[in-house]
């Protein structure tokens, strides 16, 4: 494809979203919905427009690099760490629970065999950081203590997630599990997380100081990006989800930022707003492109909505995978409301959803219909979880806690 | 190739295209030379660290749509308009001297054949819109009398140009001129150039009303970057080149901007300013990875250095090029500073140039050594045009009008 056919989908992309998101926020509906949506109307389920490619995906990833940056950006790093006990319970169980369920479901329920009942199991495991934080984003609790437990809990069950992936990719290829290769993936994932804000802490002194001394505008977009984007390289190089090292570079640069070693770093609050003023206008624009991807991804076309067993598994499946993440909060303190709305925010999959059922697939561990319910499945926890939520909000809401 | 390698790359690219531009400046050399100059290192010709690809090339072709976006956003209409003539002679005389002086040196001297010919006086013909912008705006010289009068006549032969591909390519396929498709090609350009500025101006109305209604931040960077990317595709759907749609989008979202039938559609000042305050960081994080583009699709290391052929006919063919291009000024009124600075400015050859070439080269028309030397020309003229103008504005520029 020429260059000028991909500016005109660029376009359509950015538009049709918008519209979309409007129609959904006119609708009182969460408008991370309308950019889905918009992605399932122009993608190969409804009109088939756009087909996704490697320039939409890179710009795509762009974005939910860029989200998870300005996400880390604005955490209180002091908060997310006090809310790590909770975080951790809530990552673990809502691990755990639908990785079980969805396994003894496939296994014994639906009789499949061993290898494809972990892949689907392992599914299930990974809340998606992106949509979950732009649901609460869209309703103003990202900063909320629910909203921080969440967020610690979504970060740490994509690291989970990553982990099992590793190892059962392993499995399939040698039909044996290497637990030095899953203990290496941890240390990486570990360090980066311990090494890496402080790095990037150390890069951002150096923007700043190229900031004052450049004669010509440009120095915090360029330099900034360039940071988020090899951080999230970085990530990928050790094993992790790229979108965390925009996490982790957001989480350094953020004005919140406390280490007690790190205390000569820190950046005043001007630059720290001139940073987030000048980043604004380009995670705005690409952001978007990320949220109308995973609907183009989507092919609902392909589903044979005829057949009952998509019907039944991809239900019975959801159904797991739904539970299993709302229980997630019930084991930590806090008022019940806190401890629901927390499940509720754990329960949408997808990019790590997405990758599993993808390698599944690309492997041949997934049969055509198992794949497809799959990618259903994920699409039902991602279009659905929004409203749950929004809902919830409205109308329990009141017994929460000001953020 | 996978999408983290391409985040890298991307961050490669804007650092280094930083880090070269600072030094140049530091260097008192233009910052454009030094993004130049980092594509050449990055790419074939030095360090092979990055081919030009699918995305990069799209996120180049933005940058350039986004300065040309910019520079019609900054243009003043009326004095373009005055400017017209001036900008008319000197876009013909640069546009027919190149093309008279390349072909004769090329038939008669080198003894090529008529298409051959044809294809390299044509590649000498259109300046390059965006590297010539880009030297006065490092100069603070892009809202000068000269620089408009040099903006227009760029504009005006990229136009040129444009049209004499198609009629060469024609000529090249079936041996003969085809009068009503160049005829249709300038129909749609002037059409585009009329009306596309009143549909853009309408667009931005809405954008506003958008902006005004919306709960929701980033209405302007999404919906501003859509307009300038759709009209782009649409210059280039009609035939012209794409960063003329950018332009076009840029004069009509302008506060300058002024026609008689469209008084009612004026933008007021705050709403134009905060326009251009979102965009600027997106503009600033594009541009430079089309400057880069441009070092990285010149391959030095094909040259054959050590052919006499490379080095008589390129640099008697850049001769002819500059000197074609440096007379452009002399028939217009005004003082002789003022010619000449026209006249240089008007060397720089880049877009065009290079997709004559490229065209030449992919039909079959030129062999390695013809298309490596024309290449090298292109090169000449946008590494060393820079220096010239710059020193020749610290030596003279006391002779020439403010701006």
């Amino acid at each position: 494809m020429d260059t000028p056919s991909f500016l005109l989908q660029i376009a359509l992309i950015l538009v049709t979203a918008r519209l979309a998101a409007e129609l959904a926020a006119w609708a009182r509906m969460p408008r991370v919905f309308g950019e889905l949506a918009a992605g399932v109307v122009l993608g190969p389920s409804l009109l088939g427009w756009i087909e996704v490619n490697a320039v939409i995906q890179v710009l795509a990833e762009i974005g939910i690099i860029l989200l998870l940056f300005e996400v880390g950006l604005e955490t209180d790093v002091g908060r997310l760490l006090r809310a790590g006990g909770r975080s951790t319970l809530v990552a673990v169980t809502g691990f755990v629970v639908p990785f079980v369920l969805g396994f003894y479901l496939s296994r014994d329920f639906f009789g499949l065999s061993l290898l494809v009942s972990l892949f689907i199991a392992g599914t299930l495991t990974a809340t998606s950081i992106g949509i979950t934080v732009r649901i609460l984003t869209d309703l103003g609790r990202q900063n909320s203590p629910e909203g921080q437990v969440v967020l610690g809990a979504a970060v740490l069950d994509d690291i989970l997630g990553v982990i099992l992936l590793a190892v059962l990719f392993d499995f399939s290829a040698s039909g044996q599990v290497d637990p030095g290769k899953a203990g290496k993936v941890v240390m990486l994932v570990l360090g980066f997380f311990l090494l890496a804000p402080l790095a990037a802490r150390a890069l951002s002194t150096l923007i700043r100081y190229f900031h004052e001394i450049s004669d010509a505008p440009g120095v915090v977009p360029v330099l900034l990006v360039s940071l988020v984007l090899a951080f999230a390289g970085l990530a990928h190089a050790i094993g992790a989800p790229q979108l965390l090292g925009g996490f982790a570079a957001g989480l350094a640069v953020s004005r919140r930022f406390f280490l007690p070693f790190a205390v000569s770093l820190r950046v005043d609050t001007a630059f720290g707003e001139h940073m987030h003023e000048q980043m604004r206008p380009v995670i705005q624009l690409f952001t978007p492109i990320f949220f109308v991807m995973v609907g183009l991804s989507i092919d609902l076309s392909l589903v044979d909505w005829g057949s009952a067993f998509i019907w039944t598994f991809s239900l019975s499946v959801a159904a797991v995978a739904i539970l299993g993440k709302l229980v997630s909060g019930l084991l930590i303190p806090g008022s019940r409301y806190t401890r629901v709305v927390i499940g509720m925010a754990m329960v949408p999959r997808g990019e790590i959803g997405l990758i599993f059922a993808e390698i599944g697939r690309a492997s041949g561990i997934f049969e055509a219909d198992v794949h497809a319910a799959l990618v259903l499945v994920i699409a039902y926890t991602t279009l659905l979880a929004p409203f749950w939520i929004k809902l919830y909000y409205r109308w329990y809401g009141h017994h929460m806690e000001e953020c």
